[in-house]
């Protein structure tokens, strides 16, 4: 038996998301298939992120076992063959030792969350952004985001549906910054609750419209409540783009 | 009489091109259609360039007049509106003087070809990129990309089809770089012939492949012959990023 560690890109758009879903195409069904189409093993994969219907990975990692030794080159190339015409594409395959887990040897998760700041919508870019038509204020947005960092119950910024036992999480990094027409959110954590990522988003989106004081979305965070959360951003701009191990 | 300048970006994947054509969807249909139902004057307007088939623009810049004065801003906003779902974006509508013609008057058209240079296909960048699995050496490229700058005949950097009346063009900027996984090529002429970027590009990858030293690139060029080209890129890639007036 040998295990296997995937570092994944895809296109969040067509699907129902990372896990699979009974009548719905899921990023793990598509490559859980291509796993058995390869090789004939029917494979239950791990993976670091369980990203929602629509959201994006740069850099989303899974591991699963495979009977035997296979060489992580032909594993790579074959996958990238069964997968289409599905929008995943395998980045880089390793073969790793039997400690390793996707999900639970992560020591911290990258997101980038982008919204793109013009009145005219995305032409190019539409599907992989969040089209904001008011100006927002990116640093005041930054100043906010700072506010939050560290360790904190972040209950005001979980899904309803989260399932985590905790909603005690550690925030690393928070940035916001302007690039042209678009505002580059990242987020950096060992782990995030359930609608973390695009809770702080659309809360932020708040501040910089000039709805919220940077202090009001530290209070939302010390509210403890998810009533006291922005509306929660779109998929469309989220992007899991670094697992560290 | 009022003439207006826009700058427009769109997504080349669904489009004939950007010229009219019998019986295909062009993205100057598009746009002339949009203008027709925002104010019912059926008008013909002038690009800077037009471009091909699945060529992408983030910096197209058109003219036209319509009858009467209208605030460019609501211009803009209700091309935007008839433009959907066409995936075109009106980024910036100006009132410009009746001396302006997108085409004649501007002094330098930009464009940018993106290479994926990795093994893995693209899956969030399907359509937007040339997937080239063997590495390529882009300092190479950039070292024969240098040798044609200036004024020349490129005939073998035009298609057969180009139907304009010299082949001498003056080439301003080629550069080739490296950016992680990406190659990109920028170029910068007053104008170019028609498949100039991409006929320069399928030849660089020659170069950028070690099937060509950079000498051959220039050897190519000063044959003056179509067949001394090298396979054309193909259009994903190509992007008119900007136009200078």
């Amino acid at each position: 038996m040998a295990r296997f560690k995937l570092t994944i890109e895809y296109d969040g758009t067509p699907f129902a998301g990372w896990q699979r879903q009974a009548g719905q195409m899921s990023v793990q069904e598509a490559v859980e298939t291509a796993i058995e189409r390869f090789c004939g093993e029917k494979v239950a994969i791990q993976a670091a992120g369980r990203t929602d219907s629509g959201v994006h990975a740069l850099g989303q990692v899974v591991s699963f076992d495979l009977s035997g030794d296979r060489d992580p080159f032909r594993v790579r190339e074959a996958l990238n063959y069964h997968l289409k015409p599905h929008p995943v594409a395998v980045v880089e395959a390793e073969a790793v030792g039997d400690d390793f887990e996707a999900r639970f040897s992560a020591t911290a998760r990258h997101y980038e969350y982008r919204i793109l700041n013009r009145r005219a919508r995305a032409a190019l870019e539409a599907g992989r952004v969040w089209h904001v038509p008011m100006p927002l204020d990116a640093d005041a947005m930054h100043a906010a985001a700072q506010m939050i960092l560290g360790q904190h119950d972040f209950t005001t910024f979980r899904a309803a549906e989260c399932q985590a036992n905790s909603p005690i999480r550690t925030l690393d990094v928070l940035t916001v910054s302007r690039q042209a027409d678009h505002i580059v959110v990242t987020a950096k954590a060992r782990s995030f609750l359930h609608s973390q990522v695009r809770s702080m988003v659309g809360s932020l989106k708040l501040v910089g419209e000039g709805k919220w004081r940077p202090a009001d979305f530290r209070a939302a965070l010390d509210a403890k409540r998810r009533a006291a959360c922005g509306p929660l951003a779109p998929p469309d701009g989220l992007y899991l783009t670094r697992v560290d191990y």
